[in-house]
């Protein structure tokens, strides 16, 4: 799978993203990362390689123009045309594991950053497929949620985590939250690991962490324990649990 | 304000963070960045240093040990016994911007990134005062979260953005997504900047914005419309404006 990052800040995604699991998956070939510098397509004739300009209307701070931004993009287009165009911005469907599955099903995303105070709004209209924010809080630019994307999306990629039950496991991956974990020692200061987990017994702890797992949801994320379907045993075995404590 | 990060990639987050906005409010003293490494918190008599191990009852993948994640908090928290500690987490209460708000109010806030599996629960329970996810989906570590929270903390301190109604109008800050923006040239491709906004009418243009501003969030986050309180008139214009597309 390629991803293009179209940027002003190209080192900042390559450092970020050559470190642990995702640095491996480019170094085997899984998955290419390929950053573009927006400020490269700016006019050549001018010596400041101005990529932003003050806004229509008022309003303070810079925000990106139009053709920069889509001359990058042509670069990208004219040699991936089916690549699947994402600016990630404040006014996107917000990123949930879903989407996360759906872009790992793309060959190639290019991933469009805004800076400043964003980018004319005609360019994006023309050249994105779809816009998608992070989360509901504000970022100086899109350089980090391309990041989250690229790092999300890569581990559903065949071969990237080292083996499959590390990620089917995971919080978010069946709409609820994972049981606690614990590694030695048995005992650290007064917190000693549950009796069950030492126990080598497979069922019993595999029914237990599905408890705790469904605990952990109806007390960290009511919401996300709301969109589940639990069986009247499960509901049982829950309530046992919770009256226990 | 003082943001300390404990990770296994101290790196990765002092690269990222060196650039743009926030690498210029380290440079100005606005926030200080203190990375910290785990691994050297693990037993000196060890030669690999070892920080992880596996995890009780079974499942795959590594574990990081309670012992070095609590002696780097301590290494902290012994500094600055305030230090307002997170753990960014699948199982967090999910940022937004009023908790950005929240946490830009603290002196000194401490993030703990797990990495590979997760942390053993147990020094969590003892440490964390708070659990925070940047949002519902998988990554690799904590430490784009952690990013993610000091890029849009920082953003809150005084000083930091050049100006204050930089961030005043930004999507998310009032419950809106922004208005549509534009720059130089007023024309591109066949795409024209909206007549209003070369007019210098300063009250009309606002006026303007600010319909823009409540169709946009209508339109692409109904979720958050639905929140807001809107005068009869202002309903009246923005059906005016549907009613003219």
């Amino acid at each position: 799978m390629i991803f293009n990052v179209l940027t002003l800040f190209p080192e900042q995604i390559d450092n970020f993203l050559g470190f642990s699991i995702i640095g491996r998956a480019q170094e085997n070939g899984l998955i290419q990362l390929n950053t573009v510098n927006i400020r490269d397509f700016t006019d050549a004739d001018d010596k400041y390689r101005k990529v932003d300009d003050t806004m229509f209307g008022g309003g303070t701070g810079m925000l990106m123009k139009c053709e920069p931004v889509y001359e990058a993009y042509k670069s990208i287009k004219d040699e991936q045309p089916d690549t699947y165009t994402v600016f990630v911005g404040p006014k996107g469907s917000v990123l949930n594991q879903e989407k996360v599955k759906e872009l790992a099903s793309k060959k190639s995303v290019t991933i469009i950053c805004g800076h400043y105070e964003g980018i004319d709004s005609r360019v994006l209209d023309e050249i994105v497929d779809e816009e998608i924010s992070i989360g509901d809080y504000v970022l100086t630019g899109g350089e980090l949620a391309s990041c989250v994307i690229i790092d999300s999306v890569s581990r559903m990629i065949e071969g990237v985590l080292p083996n499959e039950s590390a990620y089917t496991n995971e919080s978010h991956m069946n709409g609820t939250l994972e049981a606690p974990q614990y590694t030695k020692p048995q005992q650290w200061h007064d917190r000693k690991v549950p009796e069950i987990l030492l126990s080598g017994n497979t069922a019993e702890i595999e029914e237990y962490n599905d408890i705790q797992s469904l605990y952990e949801t109806l007390i960290k994320r009511p919401d996300m324990f709301d969109k589940l379907e639990i069986t009247d045993k499960k509901w049982e075995k829950l309530l046992a649990f919770m009256r226990s404590l």
